[in-house]
């Protein structure tokens, strides 16, 4: 069984500002160097969120080899902010800054993006950017101050860990613009996953929503990188890879209520996969309401805690959740609007719901295998692919069948390290490995493309 | 439309441990002494959650004159605890001792109370009963700890500001006994309520639920005073006093998606009610597992999240949410039990949920007006009642109507002071003011019994 | 070597409020409720801080018996409060309250006492009197509010666990008058000490110190109970009883570079003493400048962290330290009075330094041994005496030798457990014990009195 | 009056690893990556602390065209580590994640930068340091961590922003080895200051100390760049440009007693002196002594309390202190070694006292000007000489005197914006301009050097 209701990615519109990315990831410093810049595109208008608000410019970045990315969301002046960390292992900078609750305020951007700790570089960048372009200096009434956090987009979901890095995040921060906001697997949520808890390993991607009440906006935005489900209002599992043997019409309720069981493949309490050990929702509420530090802060803790009902479970041990709260002050608070924090609250978390939703990108399936092969020399497929020093692959052909096995540090996917694995043939050049979760490979001269489509890996023939 | 499920509780068995309660409640440290005081009784197993833990043990304490009451939750030995305070106005005793991570375990009873900050001092009372009951000493190795917090009970729950004192806690505590637990309006859910962001103004209470996996042991109890409503799994309001023109089959994310136009009686947007501005639900979550300072913080920033699916909206700045966790230490943790903190989280979480569903009892329903009266002599009702210093009720009979007028402090409920309101004949000596929260009176003697069944309150003629 | 600058406490004037002391404290809650109460006396001019703020009221409460007490600050109107919570062991109500920084003000009363966590009944009783006494009420904007910790003033500080009780608390509350705050061993600072991590085990008290700059006043309140010495501005050792081979002329960084060494009675690393495991440092700063939340946690921050200069080391786990901050809201803040928060910091620091200084008593003395007896007939002193269930002595005479030994759970002082201590004469019906630690004891008919004057322990012969 | 015990640092031996630096610092990215690179030099024996623990690397990097810096600490494998924030401005990564206290050491390095919040791109970037060198990687049991602070030093201090980057820290984390803290002006501390609260505006730097007790090692280092001066043990100023009608004899109580007089150069209470609104010191201590998390929060607490002795005040809000604190987990805890969380926070308490005095530099002095001038004809220095973007400065000779205005968007120290200040002769080519802070000048060629020495400012003549 598997979810999905938003239509497929368009074709990728690489905006290369650097070198073309090489086949090669090897992780290395020199590769980052090289590696293609995706800004603020590939995709279309029912994958973005238009709305109004100048005060807010988006930049998007990504580097497609990673697949990996970051989402700056720059305000037009300084402006208060507050955060809440309530993960069992948030990345951060500056969180205890925020906290602080000072009167004038301080705060120019916020930065999400991918890498897990080493992505925190694109926070840092951003504030530099801003120092090199002379936007801010050094007086102090004039600092920069960019905080932001990351998400765990490495483990499973890739076969190298390439991370957004300072290149990558100034870029996107100078391509910022107002009005438009990439929903999907984009920027900070390109390898997003839910559900790892239940072995879901459902693709998921950075959401949004918006509503102006009277003169009040409020925006949020969302990188959902979960280790519960993603689940609507009406308590359905909205993305899942599900086991063999479970119930058809899944429920949220069901998976948490059987659990231990529903933790197993066969929900039936025997060995329980081991959930991704990392995962992170990052998430931000911006209105344009005047708001004091600690309304900020109330505002934060509310509209977090709300998530709780999209995202099942969440704020675990395994997460890193952060939310940051920002107001650009733009519209004085007063008896005339009728709307106090919490119902402010209530609305942002209702939009916050929303956005979760919005987050999660039809699920990739694999084609079918077929019954007989084709007549195609399967031998010219043969021989080591690498996708990096972390992940290379053998292909090898007999008797008319084609074996992969992974021969680095990591299988690659449903390929295993130990024993070779048959692709079974579902098309001149395709191949599948039938199982939990849609697996497919295809040959194209010295390239190999494992999973092709939005999340492809690249491997090249040595 | 109004919702519950569960039957009503049985006549109370009043366990008076002082002189019987005056008629007369002037909130005065008098009559707080005078107050007879109701323990571990007052439902029936319907009522209670049963369960075998015997390191657990539950006292119950209640002024049916309130009512308010207080719920003390003693361990067996110092156990190790944590606390996440989420709400905008927390009451708590040594919150930041707990959160401070000790190695060695230092505590002794979590107390959950209401009557607001005053309430505190049933928390610690409990401390002091068990020092001068030599169960705790000065040594600095055994210095007894209790912790807890409060709920807001007061406001337009009931017409006088009565609060769990040293005395009732300290009853309480002596009174505890492992194995069951009241839900509904017992201990300090005596006067709780949900709902009030959308003027729903539903009764509420404590609930609990437990469940054993293997040879962990969970329990979770909460006390649910919430600005937000109470939703089921597929989204559902459970208790709610609806406005005439709102939707029938009324869900929860039709209240919370059309806020703030759902905070108005009309649905219009029209009016805006103001919600009352303190509420606050108080839960603990104990599991037998051993679990370090850290995880057991980990485990309650998951659980106390968790409850934002049952309870809608939750942790605004209007509530002043707290949730304890505590590990009796009695089972090692170990691979064979297959659990890592998450998926103990997730079980908890669930079990919140049940928890947090057996609160709601069953809601008051007055009597239908008769279309004429008996023949009655209304002149008989006519007088003056008082209920305290707070509130006193005048009333008229006039050409066979019989009229009310609130003459203190405060309305009477339905019975305003800005000018007579009929009383509408339901009985020989009952009378109802119908309109959207139930209203009814009864005479009897010079006693006037307001809402007459759970939570009444009773007022004396001058 | 034994420090020391200020004079005696002048005899006690009771003002008792309730039956008179009985001699024997048996610790139970019947002693508890029949202990005389000492309101606002039993100290002169020199002890005592005298100053012009209307706004601040100051109640103090002692059980002789213990001794202990409870020292109530009240405001005249609600004012805005921050905390500091740093040493490893405090006792707090409603602290995370505070941190939220609201913008209304809430808070009515700051609460210090004795008793460790039981003493914290002290605060929740005072919170109780406003509302018994109709001062404050369940209104949402009128609910009382009173924060407070407490020291720990058992361990070797006395013989029996007396602590603060509600009756207590609130009789000073209801006692609490402006202009005067006494200084040394009163209130919450009764049985305070210092020193223990050294063994100097000095006696101290609760100190004050007062400012006023053009319009802007600062009062400062301190109750100093440390693990570490106190120390003056040249980093001299104020009160300590040495060991009998340290330095003359003692220095607080020879103290401390020279730890562990300096932790043993005879500075040789050999034999370190174990420090009492519990301590704790209380402390207020106030002042009539307004200031938002957010500044009056950074007032809190800066005059805490400054207080390690006077009580070295500080701040350990060992201890509990915590610190208010208010404002009282009486002077706008302007650049008129040219001082930012960093100034009045400053400002306030110094003045919470010399009330640190202020806090320590005059030292006990023994008297001298006399090289021989006089002709008293010993016998007359044997027998039992019995200072409540947890110590007794059993005084016998032998050879015209006087000998005592402690029978009950804990040494009598200098007088141990494990075997018969000889009494010394100093006078007619006076003993000492010499050593490190004065120590005394005199017998008057059926009582003995153990160290008398100002920390007298007293025993009755049964 | 100027303070100051150590010898001059020896001339600079530069290790370029980038193109030469150029003289027109115009502070945007291009000049960022031209800047030479200074690694681990610098300073002499006398600048060094010499300590024997290899599980400790330092590296130190220097922008002398600052100059600022950056110091990195590696472990030598992943540690546990704590943090305590007290001031009112920091600057951090990933504080709440070291503030969860998890079981599993994480941690790897403490970067310790200038530059402001710009800086904390050095923390980030010792991160992707450890990820491109392939020293941690993306496995969720490998992830690296860094985590840092950053002291202000820009404003006052120099005429340009240059600050620590990705491409010095990497450097610095990559020269890191073990035994070895340069101590004064050197790495973070390249450019710090102490003092502003009062004026006094003397240089300071960074400082260390180690302690061996038994097997227990114990290492301290802290970057001092504080609003409050320096004080030694005897409450000593040990640095700081005095008025000219101070006290002699400066103590720091007598700073701090006379505030808010002492704040205005004539100790008058007129005219205060604005401080600088930015300062922070921040600091390291680490153990071999294996600690749990709340242990090292405890020694954290305890220990960055204490510096408020060494630095007064301390942990103001315009400082933004933090502090962390490490354990290698080489040496188990036991009864052993005698010494529990506070006596080890004692000892590393006095070695932070120690290395906070070891931190000040001597102080620089300028030459003295001459009666009469020499025959140079002073024309030759007259032109515009630029220090970067914001600073430039005009001299222009007149009637045999030479006169200097700044002519860019901040003063050149004590030569102002507001009119010519005549340059005074004091040698050939050097010229000051007396005053409170010392002032010099020297023209080489095309060149003029602005306090020529440690902290010198090179400006070109366009």
């Amino acid at each position: 069984m598997t979810f999905g209701t938003r239509t497929l990615a368009p074709a990728l519109l690489l905006c290369a500002i650097a070198a073309p990315a090489t086949a090669q990831n090897n992780d290395g410093p020199s590769v980052q160097g090289d590696l293609a810049v995706t800004l603020n595109d590939g995709f279309d208008d029912d994958d973005a969120l238009n709305f109004d608000w100048p005060m807010l410019s988006i930049g998007t970045g990504q580097y497609e080899d990673g697949p990996t990315g970051v989402t700056v969301i720059r305000f037009g002046r300084k402006v208060h902010g507050a955060v809440d960390a309530r993960g069992g292992g948030p990345g951060t900078v500056n969180a205890p800054y925020l906290d602080l609750g000072y009167v004038q305020p301080e705060l120019d951007a916020v930065v999400l993006a991918g890498g897990s700790w080493y992505g925190l570089e694109a926070v840092t960048a951003v504030n530099t950017a801003m120092k090199d372009d002379g936007y801010r200096g050094g007086h102090w009434n004039n600092v920069g101050l960019a905080v932001g956090s990351i998400i765990y987009d490495f483990g499973g979901r890739r076969l190298n860990e390439i991370y957004p890095d300072k290149r990558l995040a100034q870029a996107a921060y100078r391509a910022a613009r107002p009005g438009t906001f990439p929903i999907g697997p984009y920027g900070a949520g390109r390898s997003a996953m839910t559900g790892g808890l239940f072995g879901c390993n459902a693709r998921s991607g950075q959401g949004a929503a918006f509503r102006q009440i009277g003169e009040v906006k409020i925006a949020v935005f969302t990188v959902v990188n979960a280790l519960g489900v993603v689940t609507d209002r009406e308590g359905k599992v909205v993305a899942c890879h599900a086991g063999q043997s479970w119930p058809r019409d899944l429920r949220a309720h069901d998976l948490l209520n059987a659990s231990p069981a529903s933790l197993s493949p066969d929900w039936d309490g025997q060995q329980a996969a081991e959930p991704d050990r990392k995962n992170t929702t990052i998430s931000l509420v911006v209105t344009n309401r005047s708001m004091s530090s600690a309304e900020l802060k109330r505002l934060a803790v509310q509209v977090h805690t709300s998530m709780a009902r999209g995202i099942q479970p969440f704020a675990t041990e395994l997460d890193g959740d952060v939310l940051y709260a920002v107001s650009t002050d733009e519209v004085e608070a007063g008896p005339g609007d009728g709307l106090v924090t919490a119902e402010i609250g209530a609305v942002a978390s209702e939009l916050m719901w929303d956005a979760i939703l919005s987050s999660v990108p039809q699920q990739p399936v694999a084609p079918q295998p077929r019954r007989s092969a084709d007549g195609s020399d399967l031998q010219e497929f043969a021989g080591t692919y690498t996708f990096g020093p972390l992940a290379s692959l053998e292909v090898t052909a007999e008797k008319g069948r084609l074996y992969g096995r992974a021969t680095g540090e990591r299988d690659v996917f449903a390929i295993r390290k130990d024993g070779p694995t048959e692709l079974r043939p579902a098309g001149s050049n395709v191949f599948v490995v039938p199982g939990r979760y849609p697996f497919s490979i295809r040959f194209e001269g010295d390239e190999v493309v494992v999973n092709p489509g939005r999340w492809q890996q690249v491997g090249t023939r040595k």
